[in-house]
């Protein structure tokens, strides 16, 4: 610190004369530091305190100290009881099926479970069962029983008189598969004993459903009371009437979409790209050993950030720092940071890195509009046709993509954005696109209810809306729509896990 | 791939008497590939290809495979001409300043450059200045130059008749202090000889503005024209005019803000966290090694989110895959993924990384309300007192933040959404708050222009509103107002560097 030793008492500095610092006009701010230059800086009365010679010391980082301590104890953890982290709590019911799936990219999962939990009683002609999906972590677990009392996701939702009345409904909630909390997913052993890791294929929203409908298969149940979902159980909800038209009564979709959009994708990217890029993610296969528990809280905090919105934050959060009499730190140092740090943290261990990838990037590949149905539908043919004459590669390693040679560029349109116009010049501006008009047609004759919130960043508003014309377009008569306005709501995409009045309220009289 | 070896014919698949898979009434998706338990998998024929017995046949991951190989691309160059990219071209002038800068956080540069490079001709009173102010990682090659004739950031809108018109006005942009463009930052060498990294001492917008007028007293100009800037531009060029009144005449404040918010401040953080984590990050010291450019591509990635529109990537990429025919992959797969990709890349070693980290938290401490503007005040007289009387630590390491003990615990507010109701009761619901007025007042008699953009989600244009409302009630009668709707741009943060027909007539206008 050789310049806090150099310092004398303050000097008026002078004006030099060569030029550099001529007449000041303001007073700047104090300089009144003795001057040091590259050469002159070694003292020869050094003593003090290290770094030796930084004209200020090295910033401190708790946060990455934090993140070393926590490897630390994953790998001890991992020499005496085993590595990975328990994700299931086991209390829940467990379809098995011994008879294979085909997904919709080719994979195969020559057997699977799904995990799920009930609440209300099946009536005699087994017509009263709700579906209830859940969004892209969530477990089964949407509201307690005996088995597991812990409060479930939508607790306040379900229940005697609530939102989904268990006195009249039969209840049934999921694990998706692909997830981690007892269906099977990427963490699960595949045939050879091992993790399948990143061997479980390419999965889809509707290869989801149809495991699901496998479960109803099993209890019986031919066509459900309603398919109810928010966020990506809003996806499935929509995906379980096109597929199974006559298997589903009432249709709700709250905050979701019918197709993904670019933004979403791009943030859902972004999270996917952290977690990869974590030495310890090791291309999925760190089911014995560390998990990429650093690469899972970024992804979380970043997921975070589309979960709430911004006029929210600023009522709750400002602009207060956790602790203002401190220094500003690159670790977390406002309150907002000190928040995204924690939902991060409490969820890095909580879930399984590989169920992440892969859900997350089912949300992307979803669209429901007719083009990519029926291409799908081509492509599950030719799938099952080389099944059929035992064909291999169904889903060949080699197809995975690669960049493009050519790397993105900017379009020259860019550059002149004020000549272009959104692409509203059809007859009928505000129509929703016919493809997708056409993907919903099955959904003609159902009641749906849609809903969406306009502080929502991940499945804005306009999704919803989407959503509601386009039924209407296919001639469907008995649609609702109902958007929260900011005024509502100021919880975004979360809303749905906490509006038991606006959203709790549109579902129990939809419903009833 | 015992599955596929394993595979027959398709057998139509017979119901089990166990129950488990009763009477279907939908012919579910097919499922026709015979059943394998996990203990009959491994038949004795066989052959083919890896990873045996794998249900289905691993991910590939190019993308991460790109980044080893860069990796090693670098480390094999470090052994050969100096690890670290060389950020600056050169092609500036440099002021220099051997009089130290005492920070807003109590940090010192004993001595520091400022790279600046200008256009036009100062007048004999030397009264035509414009400082124009520039965003996060810009140089000051706002425009083409002699010495230099790459295209600059702001190319389009300086020259004879243009925005800035050097016919009329001297134009002066400058690499800000903690860049790397060639002002002082921390890929700086400190006294020591060594690169100053993470000893390199927090810095604000203020700090920067500083350091600029350290700049104009050495080219002799009392007073500016104007001071022009758009995104952090934004914020240096209204905090020019608050710190040094009288120095300034006009004001342009473009697609900035008065004070961050939230939710810029947590993009930032979850940027600043992505590249943190990098393990080539090294807490900094990383200058001679290979950099952290996967950590500095997720930042810029994330980045990139916030700097266009949802709507414009909705005209622009849709859901457009790279290449349909491919299996979907976790590496970028869908167009707006590549586009991300790319700018990544691009960007990930023209950049200092630590440069990154200090700027973006700079942007983050920024505001201009007089609480905070007097607390700093206040603490600079602290800070110089304490040189004078020849004390240390200014900016003591052991004061960096670590995250308090109690971790953020969701507030029970939040459970309870639709009670809350925007605190908006006041008699004037739309007022400003005073202490934002009360620090924009030492602007009440400047002529100012705010800009901003509806379709702008990391500077939104409730902040420019909020800008010149507060404008508004300083008592200043000179505040004109511009908001580009999404009819106009739906380019959202970018539109400053694109939009010269809207941004660009405005600014013409403004200053002529």
């Amino acid at each position: 610190m050789s310049l806090v030793r150099g310092m004398t008492r303050a000097l008026p500095r002078s004006f030099k004369a060569a030029g550099r610092q001529p007449d000041r006009f303001t007073r700047p701010q104090i300089s009144i530091l003795r001057r040091h230059s590259p050469t002159n800086h070694r003292t020869s009365h050094s003593s003090a305190s290290a770094p030796r010679d930084s004209s200020n010391p090295a910033l401190s980082f708790p946060c990455l100290d934090a993140q070393d301590a926590k490897s630390a104890r994953l790998s001890a953890r991992s020499l005496q009881s085993g590595p990975e982290p328990s994700y299931t709590t086991g209390y829940h019911e467990r379809f098995h099926s011994d008879d294979p799936l085909l997904l919709d990219w080719g994979g195969v999962l020559p057997q699977f479970d799904v995990a799920y939990e009930t609440w209300g009683q099946l009536n005699a002609d087994r017509s009263n069962a709700i579906l209830l999906h859940t969004g892209l972590s969530a477990s089964s677990h949407a509201h307690s029983t005996e088995a597991n009392p812990k409060p479930g996701w939508w607790e306040k939702f379900i229940g005697p008189g609530k939102a989904l009345d268990t006195e009249k409904y039969f209840v049934i909630c999921t694990n998706v598969i692909g997830g981690c909390y007892g269906s099977t997913g990427p963490s699960s052993l595949d045939l050879d004993g091992k993790h399948y890791a990143t061997r479980f294929p390419i999965l889809t929203i509707e290869d989801m459903v149809r495991a699901q409908f496998r479960l109803l298969d099993h209890l019986k149940i031919r066509k459900l009371a309603a398919s109810v979902g928010s966020s990506m159980g809003g996806m499935q909800s929509l995906a379980a009437g096109v597929l199974f038209p006559e298997r589903v009564g009432k249709i709700i979709s709250i905050s979701g979409c019918a197709r993904s959009h670019p933004y979403s994708i791009a943030m859902r990217h972004t999270q996917r790209q952290v977690l990869m890029m974590d030495p310890n993610w090791a291309r999925g296969f760190y089911y014995d050993s560390i998990p990429p528990h650093s690469g899972m809280k970024l992804a979380r905090e970043i997921a975070t950030v589309t979960y709430r919105s911004g006029p929210e934050w600023e009522k709750r959060f400002g602009r207060k720092r956790a602790d203002p009499s401190k220094q500003p730190a690159l670790c977390p140092d406002f309150l907002i940071e000190t928040y995204l740090d924690h939902a991060g943290e409490k969820f890095c261990l909580e879930y399984d890195p590989n169920s992440l990838l892969y859900i997350s990037k089912a949300m992307d590949l979803f669209d429901l509009g007719l083009a990519h149905q029926l291409a799908i539908k081509k492509q599950r043919a030719e799938y099952q046709a080389k099944i059929t004459s035992g064909g291999k590669n169904l889903n060949d390693a080699s197809c995975s993509l690669t960049l493009p040679d050519k790397p993105y560029e900017e379009q020259p349109s860019a550059s002149t954005p004020s000549t272009q116009q959104p692409d509203r010049t059809g007859p009928e501006p505000e129509a929703p696109p016919k493809d997708l008009v056409a993907g919903l047609a099955p959904l003609k004759d159902h009641q749906v209810l849609v809903i969406g919130v306009a502080s929502d960043i991940l499945f804005p508003a306009w999704q919803q809306r989407e959503i509601a014309e386009t039924l209407v377009h296919t001639g469907n008569k008995n649609v609702e729509h109902l958007e929260l306005g900011e005024d509502l709501s100021l919880f975004g995409h979360d809303t749905f896990l906490l509006d038991l009045k606006y959203i709790g309220g549109a579902v129990q009289k939809f419903l009833n």
